[in-house]
């Protein structure tokens, strides 16, 4: 049964629709890719400032210590400059300085009550829009206008949401208690962002953190999951090898060979042994190397990552893997220098609070599918948060909100049902509305 | 003692001297890598028809067929547009159409007498020419002005001296007998061009064969090596391996790894048995594999060589080597393209050829210093003319001609001491003016 | 509640405790490996046929097209001598020529009913049992008096126990309908016996199908696990690799390597890709090449297996270590022969009879702990019994018996508590006289 | 021209044949391997104490430090049991304990002369004699009594020879000058001998040391080559690793995989790059590990072998194949131990000494054919004492004396002509005699 609050929010993003719709495909044709997301985070900031929430960002919101795969100064000042050049206040900009391009917005409300965090991701993918015929972003003129970028994963989407939801709260706030933080998180891609923001403590304080992704395993509009399961943990590292370079007919002797330590290092990583607790994966994505077909080879980059079922076996296939580039180095009397690229912990929504998504789920009777359980059987750094809640004795949880998909997540002709941006909004802004009501679940 | 012909020619030779370095300069000024000589061989086609040569070239010079490593068609025509655009004459380049650029001059004396032929490499490196201080073609202005391209070898001075030569022996005509063919041969670096040029059959009615190299092992002017020993046989190749590409994380064993495909091979390719009848080599000088780290790599492609101490053995290295590269890709149940990109033979030098030039190079004087023996250690198509002469019962022969340094071949600081193309010409016109005086050696 | 039936049954079991120590110690001494128990398999099918039982065991037992991992006749035959040599009936003994010293006991009772067949193994360990101090069987005068043997896997129990049931369920004959198939299999290490009486159409007629093992992860005489899950399907294998010897300083080339392609094929099958739907596993457990130092090792055999959560799985991992070994075996142009040695279902028990067996041991009232669910996390050829079975339609179930142990299993000083004899023929015989008393369950 | 000495000699040898023959098959039939020739060295030292040699045995010749692949003091004590009762005098085989079996005979001449070294080796084979029709040593009575021993290389008859050269020069005490050595060496096979008795400083004080071997490339009695080229420098190791075993399909995680290890050793060992200043080998001969198929091999041990075309190429391969070992043993985090075995030099002939063999050889007009050069291609520790000598500013030589042989070295049918055997005893004991008669050669 939907109560009074419930039914004010339905009607809140309803008509929010259109707005949503125009800015999701804004911010679509405007793709910044991980510590980029200058002119996104920009926009975030302001919008959240005129709803009257406090706003932090830059080094108030990321501990720049564990920013993984930061880009180069070089393609960060670009990134700020295009920014700037497509509408973003400089001012923002200047703030996030460095790639530090998370933002937060907090409201408290006027009784105590818990603290409510809501997480939304900003970046987009490396990956070039395809203009194929057929492809509406492509069709209706707003796919990217930025080189190598495209939001083909909806993150466009959960920005939006994320602002849709900030201003219901904010409509509502005289009947809500407690505190509500929106997190808006740069670089999930390559699982990056959320360390960072964890790390600088933006959820020491939170009691319920709730996250959403659009379609993935829900591939129909107006169908959702309310526990998601079977987050893997994984690390990403990049390895460079460095050896010499010798003439490979006159003095072969004389070289160092970083192409056969990096083959011999994907090889053995792979051999990695599977553990017998769950699932583990190890994958080499990338190996690069070599300069000429009569040089030994005196450089070799490999890209890869592990996982496992929990963060305990992605710890052994971590160790694992960061002996066996030392010992490929060994082999080949070459140096590695080994760098972490990106994380997620495992974990497991709370299930308490996620069966309280799936009851506020069925009473808003919107939903034409309410399903419970479903195995994500891949990595969302959102897993950083919910660990960091759960182990100071707080709940979260992940869901999906079904959305039709043009195309797969990733691939150049991805787009989604823009019904999905209120379907999504109303669950968010639903159960984080619910839970600031009342001091207990 | 020298004759009479060999003095008018040493007094021929240095009066051609300031014209000589500025040709070289013109041609160090426009260098182009193998195939794409359209500029270079134009002129040198040119030059042989003023001098009253019979001048072949395209398809008249080079057989199609066994055109190895060859650019793309794009690459092509825009070289062959920029050599225009460089002032070469326009129809001259387009006979060379495909990159055919080799070409071949080639003058009937009035009596009977054997059929003399010299080799000339026409073709730059792809080495970006360096623009730092001291770097004496960048300070007087001859440096590079194509992209990535340098003649980083000397064959810019190669083919200054074949022009020079085939003036010097224009002038003696009257005293000469017999043929002499003067092949202007392009892409030797990576061993691909002399090949196209055997199998046309260009060196099929030659008796002897001359070849000759600036620098290399004698690093001073003045010096000359006349039985350069321990060419080694090589071949080059490719091989691009196809898998299936899958994510990582959610569905592994769906993938069909072309990375480790290829990993796997390059570690198998190093451990071919060594060959108890000489030296052997095989080198993986690239390997470049995968697009992204959480995708199971489905292309790969790698850049090997093998080399023999005679083509035997080289034949054993590139026969395992093949095996090897097809096996690791049924190993990971990938397909395996490989495709043959330049190869030398392995050869000797006709030893009474080589101690002719020695004779001539003594009874000359002008040299400070001659060397019976050198060993090369490396390889060099030329071995293909060679090899092709001497089983039909020719001779053929290469030098090594002094020049001093100002660094190795193929680095960017390269260049070399213009006297020594004073003393290149004088020695092959010498030698080749010799043979022509006789029938028989 | 125990029943009339229960009642008789554990007062006989009881009664017949001695003589179960006796017959046990008896097995124990005379330990028979796989397709070698004579003498075991001639005691069971004497005593059988004595307590009334039709009997059947040769080629009426085993299809001897589906004995894996069989050995030599020699072997066999040497076996068989020694059998002989140690009490067994030689007519008996010859009726099991080849190995095939599977045995079934078949009783029909009186009124129409189910088929039930219960399943012992019979086999012994490849294990030199231990003679230090405090090893009870050495200390108590029946340890192992056959070479390189030893049960050390509590088969000795397990038979012992099937011949209780025997004797129990023949002293109840009148009560019962149906018919019951008491099976007793040979080779169970290894996995390598189920099959060969699966394909010879043993259970083919069976609707219930029960099986048992004394200790593993029930190490408490008086507890008991009824549903034990888990079960890996797995596949076990020989290859041998023949290549070709060479003197390793004067000619390498001449030899083709069976080694390097051995070495080769273990790293590659440790990288075959794990898989997404559930456990996997492969294991390289022997490696063995060579013949001397300086020479090209000719000969390599490598013993393997794989895993997998379920048969599909497994099937998986056999398909792609099959592609690798033959690769790795051109990757060194030597031969490969692969020959399957043993192999196991993956399986889980029938919800509804693990359900009848917790019912029954809950009600006998002499377990002191009665666990429902236990995870196996191994390979019990029992699976293709249970599998064969519940394709037809029927059911079946894997109980584990708690027996304190000395050891581990497979350990030099394995031993277990005697008095799990009794709990064990009493849980078997309580159930499959049920299961004989009605039609349905 | 032969000399009067030579007359002599040549007689003295004629008259010794028989005996040459009898000594020979006694000891062909009494084969004792590397370490274990205490009958051997028990019947050569009391030989050469008869004849009035001052002998050395036991600690005395070796360096017990510098003992390679020495056998296990169980293995060394039944050796020296069983010469014992094969009729070796015990109080030899005393002083031989430890497997010290080298012997020493010197003989000081009144005038002051030159120091001459002649070193022959004792030790049989592993190999297990072959019992076909047609084998000389089977059919005539004297083929091996010791199990896995035989003379397969000659041994029995350098040792004979030695006797004889012995015998000869003892004869001619009166005319000599200087000092005569006799060094009866152990464990030439595998290479492990020489060390030891060169670190007792054996040759410290001697100017000229030969050596010769039967057969090999000179297959015709009657023959001899004096130039013996091309030693490969050698190092022979064992490489033992050690991991920790785990069930492979219950908990493969917590196992360290030895067999991995060494079958990765084994594939980058066989990778090492090849030298360009001359032939290198590599080999890794055997490689056995594991313990069963379920269970992660946690043994596993390889025995290989480095070779060079000089020491300073075989030091490359050592270096670099003990970098390897760490490394594989890293990779999979298991323990190394590496242990040197065996080792020989690489050498030249002393060119002046080789040609003074030659001209005896000629001389002396017995043999048919007198080759100068001769590749040996092989490896033989006579290096050693040649490369200590030539340090010391004297000289060494090796000589092939030619032989009709039955099979090839190391064959189970190998078998020699016995007549070669008063070959090598002439030219040794000439060229010895007439060192001995002069100051300077």
């Amino acid at each position: 049964m939907r109560n009074t609050a419930d039914e004010k929010i339905l009607e809140l993003a309803d008509k929010m629709q259109k707005d949503m719709v125009k800015m999701r495909r804004d911010i679509h044709r405007h793709p910044e890719t991980g510590w980029t997301e200058f002119r996104t985070a920009s926009l975030v900031a302001e919008k959240l400032t005129e709803l009257g929430y406090d706003v932090r960002t830059g080094s108030e919101a990321i501990n720049e210590d564990y920013m993984m795969g930061r880009p180069s100064e070089n393609v960060l000042a670009e990134a700020a400059k295009r920014a700037v050049a497509q509408g973003a206040a400089a001012e923002w900009v200047k703030k996030m300085k460095g790639g530090m391009t998370g933002v937060i917005g907090t409201m408290v409300f006027s009784q105590d009550g818990p603290t409510v965090a809501l997480r939304f991701d900003m970046d987009a993918n490396d990956v070039l829009e395809t203009t194929e015929e057929g492809h509406r972003p492509y069709e209706e003129g707003f796919s990217s206008v930025n080189d190598k970028a495209m939001h083909a994963c909806g993150h466009d989407g959960h920005t939006t949401v994320g602002l849709a939801v900030a201003a219901i709260l904010a409509a509502l706030r005289a009947d809500l208690n407690g505190k509500i933080k929106l997190i808006f998180q740069p670089a999930e891609e390559g699982v990056r962002g959320a360390k960072a923001m964890v790390e600088n403590g933006d959820v020491d304080d939170v009691d319920y953190v709730l996250g959403a992704h659009f379609g993935f395993k829900m591939k129909k509009t107006g169908s959702i999951a309310c526990n998601v399961k079977g987050f893997l943990a994984t690390s990403k590292y990049d390895a460079q090898f460095t050896g010499m370079p010798a003439h490979a007919g006159a003095a072969p002797e004389e070289g160092r060979n970083a192409l056969l330590a990096a083959a011999c290092a994907a090889l053995n990583l792979h051999a990695i042994s599977r553990h017998s607790a769950g699932a583990s994966r190890i994958n080499v994505g990338t190996l690069n190397a070599g300069s000429g077909r009569n040089v030994i080879g005196d450089k070799a980059l490999i890209q890869f990552e592990t996982r496992g079922a929990n963060s305990e076996i992605n710890n052994y296939m971590e160790n694992e893997a960061l002996r066996v580039l030392k010992a490929a180095a060994d082999m080949y009397d070459v140096k590695v220098d080994i760098k972490k690229m990106g994380g997620a912990a495992g974990a497991d929504n709370s299930q308490n609070l996620a069966q309280y998504i799936k009851n506020k789920a069925d009473s808003l009777g919107i939903f034409d599918n309410v399903v419970t359980d479903c195995a994500f059987g891949a990595s969302e750094d959102f897993s950083y948060f919910m660990e960091k809640v759960q182990k100071n004795g707080g709940e979260g949880a992940y869901m999906m909100v079904g959305a039709d998909l043009a195309a797969g997540h990733h691939d150049s002709h991805f787009d989604f049902d823009e019904k999905a941006l209120g379907y999504s909004a109303k669950i968010l802004a639903v159960c984080a509305a619910g839970l600031l009501q009342k001091k207990d679940l």
